[in-house]
């Protein structure tokens, strides 16, 4: 069980080679969305996709513990998730490994943010400036949780 | 007019010390984050907000050209936002600037993402892997555009 030290966590998916007939399969995507959202143990409580013209498909599945989001590119074999959960029992990596297989990709590329890092809220409230804009992120890679 | 290298930009804030009535104010943050998606010049294609129990909310913004999305922590005087837009029109610094008004936060935290990097698709197609998990983001981090 590893600590909390995060409000939530954000897993951004880069897939390239991804194989041809998924990227433009709106029903086969909001089914894997949503199958990825349960497998997570999140609990999805709106769904919103859209097809593009001529090609690529945009969608969000909107979870109790925050949102996934998947955006493809037919023509580039390319899709962009984000799987952003909020709680300790969601597991994204869970939602992570449901699209992958989905998109069947030639590579995979991800990165783990922690969104909401306690320690930044120990400083937002010792700060004395009024406004602070960082330009950097304070949230450190993690490594796949597999 | 910077050259384009990539599919889409990303732009993940951290927002501390928010104003009060802010964060749990679910018409008020939904009407910020419509005018950001405006003033980004993102086509709005749907709107879905959520307020939970005791406090907290949660939306999305699907555009044309990707999605905005925010989860608040009133409890922590935190918000969650991504912006996330593809398209050479596109300016997603310019939907910050509205949501940064809105919250007033005292410290707010961002990195810029690129999303579907074009030198990734080059490497993708002359891989000879059959699958990779790199788990490294080859994204670079990005100074704000004001």
């Amino acid at each position: 069980m590893e600590s909390i030290d995060s409000l939530g966590r954000h897993i951004l998916v880069e897939a390239w080679g991804c194989r041809d007939d998924a990227l433009d399969d709106l029903p086969g995507i909001r089914q894997a969305m949503v199958e990825a959202a349960e497998a997570a143990g999140a609990t999805v409580l709106d769904v919103s996709f859209r097809k593009f013209a001529p090609q690529g498909v945009s969608g969000v599945v909107i979870i109790s513990e925050s949102h996934l989001t998947i955006h493809t590119w037919p023509e580039h074999g390319y899709a962009a998730i984000d799987l952003f959960t909020c709680g300790e029992r969601a597991r994204p990596w869970k939602a992570f490994e449901v699209l992958s297989d989905f998109l069947g990709a030639d590579q995979i590329t991800t990165m783990e943010i922690r969104r909401g890092e306690i320690g930044e809220l120990r400083r937002a409230k010792k700060s004395e400036t009024d406004f602070v804009y960082l330009h950097e992120y304070g949230g450190s890679k993690q490594e796949s949780g597999f």
